[in-house]
């Protein structure tokens, strides 16, 4: 189960904690629309959200398995030299899981900017390892980033299968979900990026 | 259909045309386990190519049809001032299709790095517009670039779905597809990003 979000330490959404996006909301009106997230993708992503609410944690710690067998990935979210670090898995899961919900279920206006900026920030230099005072390496190389993503979408399909609805369903959350992603991970990329080039 | 590769203007895939990319081999087998991408896919992709061949000029066709709608993407491809650029259109397309058969078929060798940094080039101040000498506006912002890609991977399944496969082939094929364009989409996010942040 996930926790209430107000109970997760570091979650800042919709505080003054978050970081103010350089984003403005014509900007995001703008990456809606080239990912082609609509209105009907929005109502699939609310009955996505009552199908993968309980299934968010092992989502996670899917993604976790599997980058812990990837040794170069380790230093990312162990320690330096790779070993475990169970306190800061421990610390950082829960708003990781709450990701899952959020994609699905918050109103994309100025709060969600700033939170998405913020996670943005808390893989860089910027913030990396701050919010739950790691030792990992200080720098998530943007490139994984982006290519991790391939596995949140391309797995997202057996989780959404997982409660019986029809293939038709399936298909609607699973493009809904794909475009959602792709919001959130296109806007996490812009504190790696020059202003002028992103 | 889609042209013979070799009759594609400005496709230097495989030529000393192409850029060197700054990537090593052992770059890319890191992203190919990031993305998830394995044996087992890379055999769902040639599946995937024979059902995308004859309808790769199709999804481009969508592509941009989805595209144009779009006022402020319209510089990005036709003239400055959003005005249509057929020619530009015209001469781009061939290597818009043949990316579509190429990510299911091609080596992930590196002849494959060199031509993917040279397309990610083609979207930056670097080479755009080099190619087909077009006067559109030199730089698509990398946001959209990504952003995209969640167009390219949701309307890829019933494109897949096409030619009468079962569902569980067709969902193999359309993770392993998501898998591929994401390694793709990475690799061409590279001319955007400092090396170290990258």
């Amino acid at each position: 189960m996930t926790e209430h979000p107000e109970q997760i330490a570091g979650y800042t959404y919709g505080t003054a904690e978050a970081t103010a996006s350089p984003l403005t909301m014509e900007d995001l009106e703008r990456l809606k629309a080239v990912v082609g997230l609509t209105k009907e993708d929005q109502e699939a992503l609310v009955e996505a959200a009552g199908i993968l609410a309980d299934q968010a944690d092992d989502m996670v710690t899917a993604y976790r398995d599997g980058l812990v067998e990837l040794p170069f990935m380790r230093p990312y979210f162990g320690h330096p030299d790779g070993s475990a670090n169970p306190e800061y898995g421990a610390a950082s899961k829960p708003r990781f899981d709450r990701f899952i919900i959020d994609v699905c279920t918050r109103p994309l206006d100025q709060d969600w900017l700033n939170y998405q900026h913020e996670i943005g920030l808390r893989h860089t230099r910027a913030k990396k390892n701050a919010t739950d005072h790691a030792d990992s390496l200080d720098h998530i190389p943007m490139r994984y980033l982006v290519a991790f993503t391939a596995v949140v979408i391309a797995t997202a399909r057996d989780y959404l299968a997982a409660k019986g609805s029809s293939p038709e369903e399936i298909d609607r959350m699973h493009a809904a979900f794909t475009k959602a992603v792709m919001l959130h991970v296109t806007v996490w990329t812009r504190p790696y990026v020059d202003a002028a080039d992103w």
